[in-house]
């Protein structure tokens, strides 16, 4: 769509030359779209009878009704983008603070398991200096026999 | 738009009767924008020379070219849409996991704390008998002397 060109089309039968930016294979698409329009009402018999004025007003009419309802449609979807920014913000916002919780349980878990290894070695060192002093005890006592 | 109605619209300076399950706030949209694009042709010195049925067919085309463009966005905004949609589901489930490994260390830190009270009573009493024990054998020799 970069150079100008110019392309032939044929609408509602007769050809028409375009020129302007759109590619040729747009131009096409969008000349058969309004083909299948001018089709559809001279399909239908009240319709054919129509002034030429009055078949193409009813063109223009059901072009811009498929062109409003793809607007309400685009705006339909802006809105429920922008609900699912909203919800992937929260949920991001709801993640981290997780994460955080699972790091500060994780280290005071951590912390725990430390305090609890020292705890034991200064329970088994005072296991056995009870041993040893009860051992003292009892040896004193059978000395004294 | 239940019930069948007719309207009354004014497109390029002709009045139309048009019947239809469409308000009649929307058709008077609908032939508003229509005619503005009329007049924006109109205001072209070169297309005013045109032929009546140049310029429908000019009107029908740039109609189309809205409708075309929208639908772009249409399938842009629904990609997106999906995009957001595969993400909000991968941070649900990453959420689910933290807080899953948030529990759990929770649980582990729980588990910790109950085990570090209770070896911190048995270095208490461990202590004391250490203590007492002590006490005996001092008293014991004290006594000898």
């Amino acid at each position: 769509m970069s150079s100008k060109s110019s392309t032939e089309v044929i609408i509602g039968g007769k050809m028409y030359t375009l020129s302007g930016y759109e590619g040729e294979e747009y131009l096409q698409r969008v000349a058969a779209y309004i083909n299948n329009k001018i089709n559809e009402f001279n399909d239908i018999e009240d319709i054919r009878r129509f002034s030429v004025d009055m078949k193409s007003v009813l063109v223009e009419l059901n072009i811009a009704d498929d062109y409003f309802k793809a607007k309400d449609r685009i705006e339909k979807l802006e809105r429920e983008l922008e609900r699912k920014e909203k919800e992937l913000y929260e949920l991001k916002n709801d993640l981290i603070s997780e994460q955080m919780k699972a790091e500060t349980n994780e280290e005071t878990a951590r912390g725990l398991e430390l305090q609890n290894k020292e705890l034991m070695l200064q329970k088994v060192k005072l296991e056995s200096a009870l041993e040893e002093a009860l051992l003292d005890k009892d040896t004193k006592k059978s000395g004294k026999k």
